[in-house]
C-alpha cells in the first residue's frame, strides 16, 4: 500500500561519516529513529504521548539494517517509512534508504507499546485512541484488526 | 564453544543515554564495533588490515540488535563477542550486552571482506593469512574449513 | 552586519538528548558544523574543496559554546551562523541559536585553511578564489581585505 | 598542583572518527564529560548526586577545546582532569589530551551546580558536603575557601 509512505529527506552530515568515508553503520538507526518520530509529527501526535498522568513510549525490541551500497558526506537520502505491521502490544515499522532513486539500504523495528514511570518500563496493550491513529497506515491491514 | 569468546567491560556513558533515561538503542550497535575491533586487538591485528599497496576492511552488510532490558547511565555492561561463522567472503560476529550476569541485549553482524581504494568497497574472498588468524575462533568450524 | 547572515532550522533529535532529558552540550557542536556546511553548499561549495589534486578544508583550531538555556527533544531551533572574521589562513564563524526567539546558546569557532594529503593536514595561505567568494559574508571587513 | 590531577586512558574509536580520517572535533567534548565523571566515581560519588528528595548536577555554561594536532582511529589518548576553581555556585574542570607524551588538545568546562527538578534546572549554591569532597582537587585554593 505505497499510498501510506510517509518520506523525508535528510542530508548526510560530516559527524556522520567516519574514516572509511562513509556514513557509519550505526547512524542509519538513528535516521531510521529520526523518520519514524517525523511520521508522529505528521499525524499531530509526538512519540513520546502523554496518557492521563503517565508517558506512553515505543522502546525497541529489535532492530535491524540491511546495508546495500554505502552513502557519503552531502549526500542527500531519501527515507521511506511505512509500519508494517501492528500487534496487540507491538508496532513493526520499516524504512527504505534510497539515494537518486537507489536503494541503499533497508531497516525494520520492532517497538512495544510502554507505559513508563520513574524510568520503568511496563508493556501495555496499545490503546484505542493510538491504535485508531495508526490503523490507516498499517500495510498489513490483518494485523491491525479491533 | 565458550572458549573462544572474547569479553570486553564498558560502561554507558552519559552523553550515550537518552531523555528515556536509557542507553540509546543505535548505541548498541556502536558497542558492537568496539569490542569486534579489540578482539581484532587481541590477536595483534587492526579491522584496518594494510595488505599489499591496498587496505582490507570489512563494512556491514547485516546488522541486527535484540533488547531485552534497558541500560542506564553509570551500568557497567559486559560485551561478549564471538565468531559465529567464517564463509568466503563474509563473517559473522555475535556479541551478547549482561549487566549483572543478566543478558539484556543480543546484537548479530554479518560483515564484507573488502578491498577498499579511493574510497570504493570491493568484495574479496578473505585471504589466506586473515582465515588463519580467525580460523581458531571460529564457533561454526564447518564453516571456517579451508 | 545582520543581512550576511545565514540561517537553518533543525528540530533536536531523539538520540541528541541525554538522561537529563536535554539536548546533550556536544551536540550543539555537530549544529554548528552542520550550520557552517550548509552555508558552504548556499554558496554553490562544499566544506570539501577540490584545489588541483589536493583537498583543501577547514580543521577547528579552537571551539567554545556558551549555553543558556537547555533544548529539548523536539524543539525546533535556529541556528544562525555569520562569517565574524577573515585572516590570512584561518576563519573566524558564530552561530547563534534561539528558540522562539530566545537565544538558547551560542558558539564560536576558528578554522584553519588546510591542504590534506594522505591524511596528513598542511596549513596554508586561504587560496584567492575562497578568499573572494568568502569576503562579501565577512562582518569583520577589516579582516578580509586583500 | 600536578599530585591532584586525575588521568585515564581513552582509545579512539571508529564511529568517533570522520571522513577526514580523524577524532570528530565535538567528540574531544565528549571525552572531557568522561574523564570528568570517572573522576566524580573516583570519589564514591556520581555527577548525579541524589540530595534529599531532588537530585544534584552540573549542566554546562561554557566549554572550549583548543586542538593542537589529530588524532586517530585506535590512538590510544591520556585524559588529564583537574578541578581548576571552585566557586560559590560554579566549577571550572579543565582537561588535557595527551597522545605518546605529546599534548594534542586542551579543554576548559564551566559547569553550574543545579537542583534538577521535573526536568527544570535551578542554579544553587555547591553543598557543604560536596565542597568538601572537592575541595582538596582545587588547583586555585583560593577559589575554594569555605
Amino acid at each position: 500500500m505505497p499510498s501510506n509512505d510517509f518520506t523525508i529527506t535528510r542530508r548526510v552530515q560530516f559527524a556522520e561519516t567516519d574514516a572509511a568515508g562513509v556514513l557509519h553503520f550505526a547512524n542509519y538507526f538513528r535516521m531510521m529513529e529520526e523518520v519514524e518520530h517525523a511520521f508522529w509529527r505528521s499525524l499531530g501526535h509526538s512519540v513520546w504521548f502523554h496518557d492521563g498522568d503517565g508517558v506512553i513510549s515505543w522502546p525497541r525490541v529489535h532492530c535491524t539494517c540491511e546495508y546495500a551500497s554505502p552513502a557519503k558526506f552531502e549526500d542527500e537520502l531519501s527515507l521511506t517509512f511505512r509500519v508494517a505491521r501492528m500487534g496487540k502490544r507491538s508496532v513493526t515499522f520499516e524504512v527504505d534508504f534510497h539515494r537518486d532513486g537507489l536503494r541503499i539500504a533497508s531497516g525494520r523495528t520492532k517497538a512495544a507499546c510502554c507505559a513508563i514511570r520513574d524510568g520503568a518500563f511496563r508493556s501495555i496493550a496499545i490503546p484505542d485512541n493510538v491504535r485508531c491513529v495508526l490503523r490507516p497506515f498499517v500495510a498489513d491491514q490483518a494485523s491491525a484488526a479491533p
